[in-house]
């Protein structure tokens, strides 16, 4: 067992980078890694300081899911590993939910291979860059599996035959595939991933961090909603987010030309 | 303030035009402008010569949203301006849906810059067609607010994390990518904007009104529904549309093959 | 009227190939080719022997959608035909949704042309493959009517703008644009078709049928139920499918680097 930390935290000015760190066993979501990593998402939420989260990984492999040598080993447990596999998949899908319901944007920086828990990790992030030649699977049809948790993220990202087909054919999909199908919001040449990420996780973070929160938690409200209540729900929360201090000052800024000047700036 | 109407209508054959005609304001949907186009098209939709609707403006930018200078005027109300957002908020999500609702075919003719509140028009559109050049944003976040109710109508015309990118970046989408996303229909050459419109609408125009009326009702309805629910409804609505005249002269039509004569036809 | 079956059925190791097989009519959706593919359908659910369904049709149009000639006729029922209107949308969305239902993929083999009904048979199989030429429509609104069942389908596919454009323009879209807009998964040169389709349908028919289809119920009830729900629902359904010998199995022969023997394969 590796004694590095199986979850890097590094801060660049308001944007925390998160870096999985198992890249001789292709950052595995193992329980161990599941819980590090919303330990370490939970603190960036708490953190005043930091705005933007970014999820990336060591190693030439995002990630390729869950621990099979982990799972397997359950399989011998007393109740063939259920009480294992309930736990494993609930607090897989804690993490998942955890960064839509995150209120600070978290942007997924993806290179190499984003494979079954992997690849719904991309599709659960707010945003996702991938270097060229990144390729993404939800390959469990070919392990006597289906890749049913990671198709809740997949089916909402992507048009549903797509998911379905990358269900279903358990094959990979290249960067660009990605990219036209909305898994991903742009594909980068090698060598330019961590500069783009940063470019837009500094771009997010000068902007109003309590707006961004308010919008955030809306944004997947909402879509469980009809048209109607979605509406209903949006409109009161932009008129309680207008009475905030850094509307105020945002419109005032905008009225006067001038560069505006957030609360919690610092 | 200027004495020319807020809102121009223009009838071509069957088809009204409605014109934002705040060109050197930027078109802004201030109180005033949200009630001139929610007067307009309840007028388009009563008026029973009148089958499609388009939306365009006067001037380079089709909508940049709200007006800032009369939102921070109310910011020194009593009540810091909350009656008056929540009202805001309210008539212009009131006119959203009143496009979403109407029985009749909107399409949004966009050129120049549609930002915000201008954004959500056209994707709240049935149809939207944008000339080469034209741009759109969800720039609320530059301003420190999240464009929240425009959130309500981009998030279900286009994939998350485009729609995401939109209002987290609050940068500029090209007509071209709002056309790969799905935010517009059709991108056109300059001076063919108004041409490629009236041509789709008149196209739409001669269909039958009836039809499209329950049809473009149903379009909404259905997408908040389950499968089942959805198909239940559908299934009765054509039933029920059967035993109009419209189709039972078009299946004719089609059958003797000569042109159909629907019941409103004048 | 012809003696041929409505529908051929024909065994390809373990792919069923469906063909509908009007060709000289263009393959309506009749009530009796409806009834027809729903008996089809259900014997090809309950052969164990069949993995993967494939849907086709003989002839140079897919399927012109119901059968005006047909419907028609009703017209002169005592009830205008309100009953047989009622029941033949009942037994086309109960066709749709057997389709949508069924433990095992519906791969559509697409070739010609696809209209009204049978544009929505393309857009309600799990996969869809097009010859390149195919053309794709929703054309009730040139005949009075609205594609409104054909819409539960081909909005839940497609982007909305894209959608309510078929629906109101009545026109055809090409196969590369239906790839685009998520209508088709791919599009194959002339004379590839069947060779493709097979393809993939064989490589789906290698895999654990057990795990495909605990896969394939939950794609469409998890996405009509909110996130936290959908995960739930996900979490337990892939600990559950743990439980079972296919996943033992494929992840033994991944940690051995061996193929894996599935559970039901013959």
């Amino acid at each position: 067992m590796s004694d590095e930390p199986l979850v890097l935290a590094e801060d660049h000015g308001r944007v925390r980078r998160l870096v999985m760190n198992r890249p001789e066993r292709r950052n595995p979501l193992s329980q161990a890694m599941i819980a590090a990593l919303r330990e370490a998402l939970a603190r960036a939420v708490e953190d005043e300081g930091v705005r933007v989260i970014v999820l990336a990984a060591a190693g030439p492999v995002y990630s390729a899911g869950h621990d099979f040598a982990e799972m397997y080993g359950h399989l011998a447990d007393a109740d063939r590993g259920l009480a294992f596999f309930r736990r494993l998949m609930g607090d897989c899908s804690a993490l998942m939910q955890a960064i839509v319901t995150a209120p600070k944007p978290v942007i997924a920086a993806v290179r190499g291979v984003a494979t079954a828990a992997g690849c719904q990790l991309v599709a659960s992030c707010d945003l996702a860059i991938a270097e060229a030649g990144t390729r993404f699977a939800t390959p469990g049809v070919n392990n006597g599996l289906f890749c049913s948790t990671p198709m809740v993220a997949l089916s909402r990202a992507v048009p549903r035959k797509q998911a379905m087909e990358m269900l279903l054919m358990g094959e990979f999909v290249g960067a660009e595939q990605a990219l036209a199908m909305g898994l991903v919001n742009r594909v980068v040449p090698a060598g330019e991933l961590e500069a783009t990420v940063m470019a837009m996780a500094t771009h997010i973070a000068t902007r109003s961090s309590q707006a961004i929160a308010y919008g955030k938690r809306l944004f997947q409200q909402q879509l469980d909603l009809d048209l109607a209540e979605a509406y209903a729900r949006a409109s009161e929360v932009m008129a309680i987010n207008m009475l905030e201090s850094d509307p105020a000052e945002g419109i005032a800024a905008f009225l006067e030309k001038r560069r505006p000047e957030w609360m919690d700036a610092s």
